[in-house]
């Protein structure tokens, strides 16, 4: 007999219609009246379950009634489609065999846990709706963005995770070490020479760096891969191990990153709703209302590009109350995000930010006074990508760098590229989470994570 | 005028035939006369470089004739196909300006690197043919693998990286933390309530119990993601940071296990053949002659499967003059690796191993001894999978534990994937680089690594 998953059910149950088919998986509920007996089965492949109807007739009829939610069981039957009720086929079951039984304390038999709950139980939480759903967008959208870059003639470097240097001089670094710290305490002396890597090292918080070397080699790249920051921050946005998708592009200015990085998320998007339809739409009726309208209007808008100063001027001719007072020169707080995106009814590129408050690598702008950099901020999730256009002049980095104090050491090499066939070049970072955020509708980060990491939380 | 990468140009070339074309790319080499000169071009985006032909009528034909290698440069030219020539086609240069000058001092001037020297210089490395064949397979095998468990219906997990689980309990962790080593020497205490996670955590050596529970939700995942061994190891097979694939599948036997390996590396050999043909026929040509034959005998071939029982009395009855003596009950070497793939000529499964040898979480068969694991063994690199059905009877596996006299403590939530639901499953872990070692015929895992970590070594 043939097994069959319920992906492959559900893609066209007619091939299966009065075959005699074998379903296996978990029961995810299940009623019974005195003769015959009903039961919600799912296999994981597919977001729907399939119903299962058996009666009295079946030998352990008595033993199925009792199965407890979650149990493990095999079905033989035949499949029939039923075109009049509320789901498209039902299997009438010839035999019912329990495998692996839930026990009684299952954490999960009642429905409407509390996220926080759920948290808790992050090894069993996949098996709810809501995180079925965000845990499979999670797939497909890391999918999408493999198969973006790939079509395009994108190289997918691994950028190293552990790491000398410290990127952008932002985050704090976790520190990665094989010494014993009993005998650091003990001994009071800190021994790199005995470390693993005989220095001090930590958690990379960047692969820009490296990505634009081997850009440099392969004409465009990409790295997806995870990022770490010690940063000891509580809010919705924060984790401290996180995925991040780091493209980088030789012969591109600031207006061709802008190119790609609008077609990217257009393509992800497209493809999210195009291969998750039941949990986007799982999504929008219960977590975000409006979600599939928002992003199907984001496929068909063009974004808005502007420059910093533009928008400035924008936000002090608004007549709000300002909690931040915005300024010439200075960043923009998440209020401003908000209302310039609202302001233009979707997303919007801002341009030409002030230097002092970005980072070394960008170009300066003939200005001397703004970087090309680039911020893409998107409706209800604030700031999605980070990009610049990268200062590709060996002596204007120098100059810049000792204008910021910063110490070459371990960096020649990386200053080295703009002596040895530099090319005008640009790129971008966009937090993986960030986009499932917006994918989703979920809105702390915490919830699109498999088992994620923060101040004080480190379980499974 | 149309810009055009070398991609799109050696995908049809009578696309451009006789039109004005623009590339922006680096020098490869260049060779002059009086009167006219060659380049050959480079964009990083094809391995075949493109001939630029240019005359003495340019303006700035004598800057151009004292180019240096890899200098950036953009050329406006007319492609003209030239199907008498060694090279398919060549562009007559109308203008060329040279963009980023290479320095004097570029360390890749001439050919004939040791790859010693060049791993010293591993943000250039990818710019030689050698490291450039071998990072476009990394990238097309890493799609590949995407591309092989999306389009059947896995789930991809991106499994915690930060982790206070040891995993195997086998490999030596890397420990991450975010106290002041100084200050834990001057003070004399560790004071895990103050470090970020409030206890002592590392870097994960497996996502593979993660995998399960996330299989127990989904039917069938996979994991692609770096790991991490503090093993004090100088070989050529050993890194401290590495990519793993641990798919985990329910309702799967060993059988069944051994079918996926099977077809997922005849999936991957195949696309990386198809997709990135020129690499591979440098690396057959330059680094492992008969590469290509191999990989193509590999797709035609049915691999072996044979008991661990079976195999240590081939090799006890084998005339050879072992250094390690082949015993029942015992891991084998890698002589004897070597021996058995070469006397079944291909891959062999080799199940069914002593209990003693392999992990606590393996399936014990009812003889009591063994364990339902499998290793596969293919020509040339040796152990390339190791996988196994997983025990899914909690009592058993609880017995098992004491037997070995394991701790449960932060274990519980696994051991409870028996209690809710368990299913017959199984899965395999394949190492990322151990397969580009097989698949570019490369030997030294420094050299499929874009920035390998070593003992002693983490530059860049």
């Amino acid at each position: 007999m043939e097994q069959v998953s319920l992906r492959d059910l559900y893609k066209s149950p007619e091939d299966f219609s009065g075959k005699e088919i074998l379903l296996k998986g978990w029961v995810k509920t299940a009623r019974d009246s005195k003769t015959f007996g009903f039961i919600e089965l799912n296999d994981g492949t597919y977001f729907k379950n399939v119903q299962i109807v058996y009666e009295d007739k079946l030998e352990n009829f008595n033993e199925i009634t009792k199965v407890s939610i979650y149990s493990s069981i095999e079905v033989e039957g035949t499949l029939v489609l039923t075109p009049e009720a509320k789901q498209p086929f039902e299997v009438k079951a010839s035999k019912v065999s329990i495998f692996g039984k839930s026990d009684a304390d299952y954490p999960l038999q009642k429905k409407g846990h509390s996220v926080e709950f759920l948290r808790e139980q992050a090894y069993l939480r996949p098996r709810t709706n809501l995180f079925n759903a965000v845990f499979r967008v999670r797939s497909v959208a890391a999918y999408a963005i493999h198969e973006y870059f790939q079509n395009r003639g994108y190289v997918y470097v691994h950028s190293p995770l552990i790491t000398a240097n410290d990127g952008e001089g932002a985050g704090e670094m976790f520190q990665v070490t094989t010494l014993d710290l009993d005998r650091v305490a003990s001994s009071g002396k800190v021994e790199y020479d005995r470390d693993f890597f005989g220095k001090k090292v930590g958690l990379t918080v960047t692969g820009q760096l490296e990505g634009e070397a081997y850009a440099h080699a392969f004409g465009k790249i990409y790295t997806f891969g995870p990022t770490f920051r010690a940063e000891n921050s509580n809010t919705k946005t924060h984790a401290a191990e996180f995925w991040m998708i780091e493209p980088e592009i030789c012969f591109c200015d600031l207006d061709g990153v802008m190119d790609i990085e609008e077609d990217m998320l257009k393509y992800i998007v497209a493809k999210t709703l195009e291969r998750a339809p039941e949990e986007m739409a799982f999504l929008d009726k219960f977590v975000a209302p409006g979600l599939i309208e928002k992003l199907q209007k984001l496929l068909d808008s063009k974004f808005t590009r502007i420059t910093h100063e533009e928008v400035i001027t924008i936000l002090k001719e608004a007549k709000v109350d300002w909690e931040f007072k915005p300024e010439y020169g200075e960043d923009i707080a998440k209020e401003h995000e908000k209302y310039i995106t609202e302001y233009f009814n979707g997303p919007v590129f801002i341009t030409n930010w002030p230097k002092d408050i970005k980072a070394f690598y960008m170009k300066q702008n003939p200005d001397g006074k703004t970087v090309a950099a680039v911020d893409l901020e998107v409706p209800g999730a604030g700031e999605l990508m980070g990009g610049s256009q990268r200062e590709e002049d060996y002596d204007k980095l120098i100059a810049r760098m000792d204008e910021l104090g910063m110490k070459k050491e371990g960096l020649e090499w990386y200053l080295n590229l703009r002596k040895y066939g530099t090319t005008i070049h640009g790129g971008f970072g966009m937090g993986f989470e960030r986009l499932l955020i917006y994918l989703t509708g979920v809105d702390n980060i915490r919830d699109v994570i498999p088992f994620p990491r923060t101040p004080g939380n480190c379980e499974f």
